[in-house]
């Protein structure tokens, strides 16, 4: 059986990690996505919430889990006997982190594979730190991710919003 | 008429962004410098000195007008009645940003097109953050910057050293 | 009057190259589609049938003409009294050759700017020689360019095949 | 079953190609090396025999078959019932010119998922035809390519010369 | 004499680093290791530990000097009369930050000159913010520094990990 | 003794390399300008006279000597017994391109350093290629390469012209 872990902040998860989800999970036997605990200084989302926001969008593939992590991430995918590591490729940035990060993984780990895929190109562009400046500024975000992350956008910037004016 | 906004932190103006305003000014009937209010966490200007500085220094083109904006950009421009968003691409790294910015700015509002003009090659090196690095360090910034902002960025880094002695 | 020159081989003219037009259509009050004459060592199709195929498409737009050059472009741009040479823009390779030919052009004629804008990001990937590639090898594209150029394609490639046959 | 399709011109293979059908093999449960009848203009070795070498060189590996394809490599997939295309990602050039011929693909036939792997850093630098233009002026090939790879090198540039002796 | 100026912040020194100075010293008749006082934030290790650490590993080699710095790097290479400055070149990234630092310096002071050298192709994935993530998380990093610098880092976390078990 | 080797093909040599080659020989004690013998196909002028060409304008510099060369490169240079290869970088695909040389030449012979240089902002445009198409237009290519070099390319292309004349 080939298992591949898909690893990210997901902070919170959009249309282009999905995609890539789905296309790993027609290519691997199971596909775990990995939300990194620690991964970002002050995530929008705890790592908890964003586990739940996931699941409720992961639904429907039947290989797939959800689960957090913590510590290497190579350490993490031998533990699970992974064949692969899954990572979306969108741009030339991209590519150059992604490349030291996959070739740094091989040498702490040479049994694990890091795979590239693309998401759609009409994804190419999006990220959830700039979904987060749009949704930030009151911008409609209903394009860039599913409808319970379009919800959960506003909630808690509300949230943030009606804190601020505590304080001030 | 055709109408252009020109969006930036400007912080300062460097003669790289004067060259793109020019450019702009004789491609669009009407430029508008829009001056982020929020754009970087701990400006070294005000955005209301931001905008003296730059009024100080576009006098002369006619058909350019400096403003201050909070919020999406292509809100702003949109409401603006602008044809266009001008960018200034310099380098391999402006250039992937910027397309994802576009490509994102498309999606929420496909009437206004952005489009990227090229500063003079001396200046494709010059860059806010580097200027503010060289003048902070005490090197001659006359030939990143009008004189009018070399003053302001000398009389700025003496006020903070003046703070920082107070405090210590 | 602002008028943009949008130069290239157009062999053939595939929905990228279009939706630059319309783009560049919206924004300058004449486009001039000026299809270079000696470009391309073996063009598939001949200038006079490059235009032919042009004109066949960009028909509804009221302000763009199709025109055939020869010799250097910021020349023809600068005789034409052009304000701008508009360019697509679609990934790094186009962007440093564009940026080199932009500068030249700018050294030989500093009047002429040249804009750069972004097509639709589903065709960021099309090219006339990936487009051209498929055709021989048979297969269907009809998503990559209108249909009288998909007619022509074939058209063209039987006549080929012919007289490849007769020669054997 | 998992399927992939390896593609290429493989004129000849290259260290760097052996590592990536060595990490794909492992990665799905059969491989397909394809060798493009008629990708390259003049190869140095006629297609059969660069079969001929590359059966020399995977032998050990069971999931692994060399084959000839002629025609659109998406349609040749899709026949196969391959899961994946399998192509190796060395540099930024790669890159682009991958991302357009994958995006490309996709559009023909969305089935055929295109999956980027990372050959070993120290063949980064590797290519056919940088290996051609070495072992053409004489140089030591012993380290980019198996011992068999480099005999037929020399063997074929020898031929070579004979032929331009008698010509001359 | 040829003397050349090799700066970072060197946080710690990784391999990468000693095989550009391993490289610059057989270039050039003198090479200073020029440890920037205040370039990071907040460095793990202070500058003078950073420099007992350099002084340790670059011991074998006769003209390899390791001094510290502060305030621009031009005027320290120009006050020390070096004919240049030394820049190791990873990647694409590198390559744009450098070139704009060293078309700055050059206009600053036309009298040094830059030059770039590549490290070891196994090391262009190495950079010190990558070994002090995997060093925190508790991975082992033997491979990407020299033996002192491993347990420098080890010592360093521990003393971090009791300093944050005491505020908590 | 530092001696480096500058290679190219210099068809012709432009003001860029000649800013480079200036470079080079403030920094080593001896620079051989080694002008590859078989580098292009259908060279705009034989080895012959672009050697002549070259020794026309590095005249001045009494450290620098042209020569020709054949074969491979790192055996020349080591032949020579030279500390470094040198070579401009001016952009992007030239960094892919010339990291990938530099590297198999590290491979083939270890001893020989390769170290890039940067020419003049204003001549990272500029390339042999472009220089002969502009003046082939009959374009002014007055600013792009010494006087000298303008005259050698206008009475090229006038026998070249007059051949044509002759055939057609």
């Amino acid at each position: 059986m080939k298992r591949a872990v898909y690893p990210g902040s997901f902070d919170p998860v959009t249309n282009g990690h999905l995609d890539v989800i789905e296309r790993a999970s027609r290519l691997f036997d199971e596909v775990i996505v990995a939300v990194a605990f620690n991964d970002e200084k002050n995530p929008l989302f705890a790592s908890s919430k964003r586990i739940e926001l996931l699941e409720g969008v992961v639904g429907g593939m039947g290989n797939v889990r959800v689960v957090e992590f913590q510590g290497l991430l190579i350490d993490y995918a031998h533990a699970q006997q992974a064949t692969a590591i899954v990572r979306g490729l969108r741009a030339i940035s991209d590519f150059e982190f992604e490349f030291q990060m996959a070739l740094m993984n091989r040498k702490l780990n040479p049994e694990v594979e890091t795979v590239f895929m693309m998401p759609r190109e009409e994804y190419t562009y999006l990220s959830s730190r700039i979904v987060k400046e749009i949704a930030r500024l009151g911008g409609n975000v209903g394009a860039f991710v599913p409808h319970s992350i379009a919800v959960a956008l506003k909630e808690r910037f509300s949230e943030l919003d009606a804190q601020n004016e505590v304080k001030s």
